[in-house]
């Protein structure tokens, strides 16, 4: 959740980056033809249906800029919106507006994008005891961003990154000397907060893990049958993800399989955009004048 | 380019965002099982049929980590790859492989796909006097690798960001008092470096925007016939670009209109990635030891 | 301009690294003496005739430190003043007074020294249709300041900086193997919205850069003779601008020549500063104390 | 003293990468638990005996992570405060509440303990001509925090860091060629504002310090009888600082010498934290919501 | 571990700091006296018995300053050192030798005292089936190098941080309405990889923790009747952790228990610094004078 | 100066910030016709007489951009130069070299001003025991090297910044009651290794000033009769510094009266750059490619 403290925290920074990133000196077309500041108003309209997602981010772009910028939405995170749908306001110096407007459409166009893509595809596995997980397949210096999205369109997410999860691979236990060893090991190193999860790719292997304790066992690139005869050894004994092949063709078959875990890297990506647009930007009544601009040209 | 100079200084702080993103204290799974240094190697392969891009920030992820990692590439960036080809290799301390892999990747795939995708979009424009643009809409904080990407594959690349062109849009010009005013603001204001490009809506506006002197001219969501009487007014007078509704299915017949450029966002923000992995990784020889290593446990 | 946006992304982090510069930990002198609030007021005096710039800066030295600060101008940007003239009155703690005083004063006499020099060149120009501009020789890490005293003191601005303006000179030229390989590779690779200016060095270079269709050219230590050659050559088909020997004495000489633009380092480099102080502060009323300070000593 | 200044420009920064370690992307317990923000109150009480400080610190921890929190204390820095007294009450949304419960704790806690114990250390010098001094032996990164707790608890501070204070060493001297000669060069390089302090280790080298003409002279490990002698060769041309095998033990045996100074690493490495918590929160009213939350779920 | 990938990414930051907060624009003492390069060599000797720890990051304030600093060690972290006896050696320009000296022992004087006193409490424990589990209660930025220290020491971690560890205690629990509710929501909302981990006051809410399934249960402040009845109703459902009036004194006897952890602030907020210095410092050779300094004064 | 370490911590960070400012995301004319790297050579050269300042710094820019840049000097800070002298020769990628070459000499060209002047005003005060001071009235974020090139030179250097100088001014004096009680307030408050300065405007002040024990007393705009009277009183009891009104026309006046100090802020904001430029870049042999430009285009 982006609460206060994350926002202040851990969001903060990204979207400066970000802005700084669009603005590096100044706006040169808005300055061109705005001198002064001149109050506004815009609408934000959804050009397709989906899942919107991202509005305190939206929000958090305009106001960075611009404490003074008033932002209302008619929508919370997580509601479906339809194309042609007027979905909040935007209300402040038209400079600021046409500053922000791009940097804040880029983070809700694609965190809609993301939550919709995931809506999609969890709504394939309702009524299974599966849950959706997505994966560390994020856009670099997004990740916060598209796993908020990914729960917010019904998906769970897996560890959030190398530092706060134990995933261990084959070549972790090829380095440890087996399975039973890396497990150990795991769990003389780890911090006690965390479970162990270990990716087997045979029969032999998914023996071993459950012998050695592990707490999640991540079946990579089994087939159907394969899974059968796994979930048959691990009979409870761990939590078992499956990850891999995952299509949205054969996710409805996966869900059958009782597994408690189907991860995708695709809900973060290959999710497209969610159009979303500013449209009607108008004058309106007065700026309350910033101090520092009070005596400026 | 990323030149020696772009990297040091604009790529490199994105980059180690990313790491510090996935990498909070440490990799705990690694650091469980791998408490030493050890020379290892692994493969780079592709898994799908594209365009390759961002090699050296893939290598360059691997760099900032540990100096001592050599990353050998068997192709270069704008190649053609195919499905299962092997484009390079990484040697260096297992742990530092492990520990970068996702990032690079993250980076890789992604860069590959834009240009995969801006490939395909601008081979239709192949014969044609239009050259295809990307736009600001990339995702926050990879403006820089994805205009390179959009490059690689075959695009052009418009303003960078709101402060190194002018474009004069229906709210600049509003505030302006019209084309003329805007026109003539933006050549006073903005350094004479600079182009001057207007947002047109219609035909009227057309005309005053070659009369005020716009260097281009934006046809903003206008059909072919419109765009057609357009130019028959503009008349080389200033360069055209066409933008709104560009599909694949419709973008051959836009380019026989004559237009310089037509600009698609979706290079950026709806190219899904290209599929590329490590595989094979295995120990190799011995790591000269860091110096910081020498006496740890 | 710089607005709010401008302001909070790309000033702000200039200031705050001016105000660490001056104050590593604490200001002893003030604190020794007040370790309690005390609200003040002190004027702001001209010293020098001139033209006042920077006031917004001025002002956001003291706002960063304290946002109960007020800062209140008698003047704007781009004003005439006079020895002995108050410009304006900065109210707030006495102690954030003190110790922003040294850092908005540096701020504030370069900038306006930086207008006055400008408007002092600006003026032999007058009625001629040449304009003046700056360079890039700025004191590092004051450019934004820099250039936009430039602005208000009557002159423009050239690119801002390596990545937002194509300027080819001798090592560009000599690179692509001739002024027009050099201008073709440039429109091929810039971003579509930059002009392509050339520096040449002599008429066999200016045939060749209009052939080659650069924007604008710029005429490099050429005397008055060579100039005029050049100018009948161009005639018109690129902007033209002068650089090298500007003096104040031979100003009016060459802007009788009939060019764009004439470029002066001088303009940024050579300024001296506009004396201003702050005089008279005294203490007045009663500050409404900061939460974080009520329970303090 | 904190006053506005330095709290902006050198506090904060510390303060918030103190809340970034504890925080990397947000706090799960109370997320899980609490979406929506709740208004609440929880008051700071003290678990020991000694003498408080770091209130200010303590308050803009909250402060940073939502200005709407409000900070009341019963007490001010170096009071005397004793077991199961009540100094406090934080109120705001129990949200930010909990998440920086432990970051202020920390802060409050460890700047308590030092100033309770220099209090301490500090009262056996009482009466005597010389005052307690701390040293650079502080804790990484908690510099600015651990000086003001030692002046909180009545010591004093000795320079604050490498650049700010001129401190000949054996090295220094040696490499000088002399103590003389140390101390030419010392008044010869360093800002003229600068003491200088020689640190000797017998009789000769005094000597020469005093006629070189040091600011200060520091009695390295000498026992009661050198520095008498000391004290006499020094004769009130220099101030004398000892220091090291300073004890609780020795320390008023030591006071009776008539140095001025005494230095003490322990001030700031030895002290214990003094016991603090917050208790009894609960809710209370309703919060004003802020801006960016009024939409999010 | 400190690897090399946490080194670059999460470690160098933060001695940078360190290292600023210690010079600020130079080391004057150094300066005076040696304006040139000069190899030199000095010994890292023990002062009291202890075990050692952070080597590396001592090594590491060097080699940030200048890499070509070489340091060597005769220890490793978690050795048992032993008064007066030499662990290392540095060698380089006397100068960074001089400049870093503080800054390195800080950091490994107080890692050596916190691994030296974790390692005394956790030897009450051997023999014991009970771990010994550090807090959160870090000295601010510095949780890295102490959570190391405690590991070296003997000790294990508990969670990190905030983000990585879910601990539902009094405020979450009644906030959710009771522990069952607020285990539920954990599970549902916290990433599936992190165990949930409930404080409990009383064997109402052991009972109901263990019902709803925790995975850990922390006893916090419960004698050592109460904790043996809360073990009859845990009877192995989950792991327990015991808090709370934990000294070395009880901490035998709490170790009969039988339970999982005993979690300790003391280790991280108490534990006095073990001593350790630079001697010996002498002239060597010649240093390869940098290439910067080739031509300077 | 300069060393290592200044350079390592405090330099660096300023010169990278002021490439960024020349460089957002690529050096645009550079990399249109210089897409592989190219092994060059270019000198510098001096186009005025003057004292050369700033060569570590010069170096230090094309070394942060690329470290395999080779910069070789045939001259040394403080050195006196001549128009038309050679002085060094830069080595490197042309790439880098046309890169780095605005930023490299805006540093060069104002430092070697600053020596320049410096030295000019200095040479006046020959013979006579008064030395030249610098202020704080320096450019934002320059000190650093503001304050070098005042050294360099022949001045010295008054208190780096407001944290480690006590200047009582007006305002301090005011607000503690008086002078006596204003230097009692600091010597109690200040680090002692700091001395006391006062700034003075009239007799009685300077009685007062030497009765309390000030170390240091600046005589603020006095004219040389006052000056004399004042010298009268103190008598050798502190030492002395004159500020204001310091021209070169009547400095030799003032160095007769036998002040100890005479500051004077013009040293940093009037002086006009020394002219240098980078001349003759030439190809030659073959650069050892990058690790990352290997398989780059």
């Amino acid at each position: 959740m982006f609460d206060q403290v994350t926002m202040k925290l851990n969001v903060d920074p990204l979207i400066l980056g970000a802005l700084k990133e669009d603005i590096t000196s100044e706006d040169v077309s808005t300055n061109c033809v705005m001198p002064h500041a001149q109050q506004g108003e815009v609408d934000l309209i959804c050009k397709e249906d989906g899942i919107i997602c991202g509005l305190q981010v939206f929000a958090r772009v305009f106001e960075l800029l611009d404490e003074r910028v008033n932002v209302e939405f008619y929508v919370k995170d997580g509601d479906e919106v339809t194309n042609g749908q007027p979905v909040g306001k935007v209300t402040g110096d038209i400079r600021v507006l046409l500053s922000g407007e791009r940097t804040a459409l880029n983070y809700l166009q694609r965190m809609s994008g993301i939550a919709t893509y995931t809506h999609g595809v969890a709504s394939l596995l309702k009524g299974s005891r599966t849950k959706l997980l997505d994966t560390r397949k994020t856009s670099p210096n997004n990740r916060i961003f598209e796993k908020y999205s990914v729960r917010i369109g019904g998906g769970n997410n897996h560890r959030y990154n190398l530092t706060d999860g134990v995933m261990l691979k084959d070549n972790h236990i090829g380095a440890a000397g087996g399975v039973r060893q890396a497990v150990e090991m795991a769990k003389e190193y780890a911090p006690f907060v965390r479970k162990i999860e270990v990716e087997v790719e045979n029969l032999e292997m998914v023996t071993e893990a459950v012998a050695a304790g592990a707490d999640i066992i991540m079946l990579d690139n089994m087939d159907c049958e394969k899974i059968r005869e796994a979930m048959n050894i691990i009979n409870g004994k761990a939590e078992v993800e499956i990850s891999g092949n995952v299509t949205r063709e054969n996710i409805a078959k996966l869900s059958g399989l009782g597994v408690d875990y189907i991860s995708s890297g695709a809900l973060t990506h290959s999710a497209p955009i969610l159009d979303l647009s500013l449209k009607n930007l108008h004058a309106v009544g007065k700026l309350e004048v910033a101090k520092t601009h009070a005596m400026s040209i």
